[in-house]
């Protein structure tokens, strides 16, 4: 499972349960706007160190991706990490796509399935992040009951989520430095808006290049 | 400051305060061999995955090292993380050892010494482990009044440690991969040893190669 929480992961999974027909994931935005002109009905997205990437239309934020836009849309979308992992482990089978926003739909959906798990957090430029851990550790302690945990990052993580008692994730985010980033931004809405938990339950998965709801 | 728990850096804070003239870290057994032969009167240490190396005639045990045994020789030790940490750093300047063993001496000298600091977990084969974060926590938490903290690893390794209350370290590592790894090599006396605070309060620092009492 891929996680970004500030912001991809948490974009491209309100814009799946907006309606957008599919996400397409790439690296670059050379790549994103190529693509944008090639497939019809799209709309091209991202962000370059939490901004709107020159050439491209539209950010990186979950807000703007309502039903009233996106729905029926391809959305092409490029980001600073998030995609970038993405692409990083796309010969794994079976890629998810969690954010708070769909806690409790993605973690059923890897206690159903029930093969080993990989939580893969995006991080901040090679840089560890405690958003994407906290949600990993969110995970992982949902998992707990069902699977082996033989990892000290996966252990870790299940501790730091602990300390929130499982609620107030801004609050207890609100020392971190992509908060620090991202509100210098004025992005504290979205950022709030993200780590919302269960607003749009739906599963996304990568499938041929294009995340879907599974 | 270098910190490898389990055990590099807590057999170099025992060795030295039990009286060692200095410890010489080499990344190599071959290395380490050839100083033993080199330099008179010096003991040839360390290990690999968790064992006495070949070749060597001492482990990488703060037990191993007591004042009777070490006191006024050179330990020349190598180890599977600690000493390659060290050598990977091996360009900045005042490289300290930490250990619980001197956690308090250690954390005073930073705070007096008053630089920027960096804290190095050697981690396992470049794998995040648990007891080197719980040690830099311990270390953040007691920096935190003098210095700012700008980095999620810093705060969530500080979040960790306050998990534990403080104390009652290796019941928090019980569920660990390196307590795992450990304990099955009969080695739980050694972890009991490593985690017990300001055991042996000096500050070892790397001076021209050796690492020597501050």
């Amino acid at each position: 499972m891929i996680i970004d929480i500030f912001r991809a992961t948490s974009t491209i999974t309100a814009a799946l349960d907006n309606g957008a027909a599919s996400v397409i994931p790439v690296a670059s935005v050379h790549a994103c706007v190529e693509l944008g002109e090639q497939i019809a009905n799209s709309v091209t997205g991202g962000e370059r160190d939490g901004k709107i990437a020159e050439g491209l239309k539209h950010g990186n934020s979950p807000l703007e991706y309502p039903r009233s836009f996106i729905a029926g849309k391809k959305l092409i979308l490029t980001t600073t990490n998030g995609t970038r992992l993405l692409h990083m482990i796309k010969d794994s089978n079976d890629i998810i796509i969690g954010s708070f926003l769909n806690l409790t739909a993605v973690s059923n959906y890897l206690v159903r399935d029930g093969k080993p798990v990989l939580l893969a957090c995006a991080s901040w430029k090679d840089r560890f992040n405690l958003e994407d851990t906290l949600f990993a550790g969110a995970v992982a302690t949902r998992l707990s009951d069902r699977f082996t945990i033989n990892c000290d990052s996966a252990r870790a993580a299940k501790g730091l989520y602990s300390l929130t008692g499982g609620k107030d994730y801004l609050e207890f985010l609100k020392d971190s430095s992509h908060y620090n980033r991202l509100s210098g931004y004025g992005l504290v809405e979205d950022m709030k808006y993200c780590v919302t938990p269960d607003l749009h339950p739906v599963v996304p998965i990568l499938r041929d290049g294009e995340i879907v709801v599974a």
